[in-house]
C-alpha cells in the first residue's frame, strides 16, 4: 500500500478520530503564509459572518488591511474570531484546512501601522482610503488534511 | 476605460459603498452550485469555527454530509450558521465571495436522507460510516466581486 501524498508509512503521522491527518504547527503556519486568500469568521449582532481577506503573517499574528465599516465598528463589534485557509485537489478528492482561533485587535497605534505597511502584502479592494489594519492573535492553530491511500 | 471582467459600462451594475460589484441572487446560487468546496461557519461554546465541506444545493438549501461529532452534538450546538464560497484570480488581483446566512438543521428524517443520498454529491472524508446530512436554510444570500478596471 502506498500513500500518494506522503512517502512515509500511513502509520507515521497522527490522525484525528475521523482519520484526517493532523498538520503540525509549523506546517500550519507555512500554509497560512502561502495562502493568497484566507477567511475571517466572526459573530456580529448574533449572526456569523465569513469574509475573504488578503492576509499576511506578522510573526504568528494574522494581519490584513480592510475598509469594513469603520474602525469604531470593528473595535466594538468583534473580539473573538476564526481565520481559515484551505485547499483541495478535486482529481484526488483530497483537501486540507487550517483553522485559527483567536482575538481580534484593531491596530490603532501609528508605529505599528507603519510597521505593517512595510510588510509585503496584497490589497485588492478598490480604493485604499480609510483602510486600517486588523490583527488576529491566535490562541490555537490546528490543521487537518485528507490523505488518499491507494489500495494495492 | 474598459472593464476586463464585464463588457458593460462600470456604471451599469450595482456596487456597494466600497466599490465592490454586487452579485445578483441567481448569480450567487450559480456560484454556490459550481463551487467544489464551501465553508460553514458557526459558533460553538463561544468560539467561531470555520470548516470546509463538499456541499450541494437542494433547491436553495445548502446540504452536505458530515461525520462531525454526533448528530446530537450538531443538533444541540448549532442553530445559526454562515456558509461561504469564494474564488480569486491573483494575476488580476480580483476575487469574489458569496455569503449565506441561515438556520442549520440536522436531517433526521429517513425519507429526506434518502432523497439527499440520491443527489449527485462529493464526499471526500475517509470512511462514510456514521455520516449524516446537514441542511442550511438561507435567510439571506449576498455576493460581492472585485472588478478591476484598466485605466487608459
Amino acid at each position: 500500500m502506498t500513500d500518494i501524498n506522503d512517502s512515509s508509512s500511513p502509520d507515521t503521522y497522527p490522525t484525528d478520530h475521523r482519520g484526517l491527518r493532523l498538520l503540525g504547527f509549523d506546517e500550519c503556519l507555512k500554509r497560512i503564509a502561502e495562502a493568497v486568500v484566507g477567511r475571517i469568521g466572526f459573530s456580529h449582532d448574533g449572526e456569523i459572518v465569513i469574509l475573504p481577506v488578503n492576509h499576511v503573517l506578522d510573526g504568528m499574528d494574522i494581519v490584513f488591511r480592510t475598509s469594513w465599516g469603520s474602525k469604531l465598528e470593528v473595535a466594538s463589534a468583534v473580539s473573538r474570531a476564526a481565520f481559515e485557509v484551505d485547499g483541495y485537489d478535486a482529481g484526488f478528492a483530497t483537501g486540507w484546512s487550517v483553522l485559527v482561533r483567536g482575538s481580534v485587535m484593531l491596530v490603532d497605534d501609528a508605529e505599528d501601522s507603519r510597521h505593517l505597511d512595510e510588510i509585503p502584502s496584497r490589497y485588492w479592494l478598490p480604493g485604499d482610503e480609510d483602510t486600517f489594519w486588523v490583527r488576529i492573535r491566535p490562541d490555537e492553530i490546528t490543521g487537518r488534511e485528507i490523505i488518499r491511500r491507494v489500495r494495492t
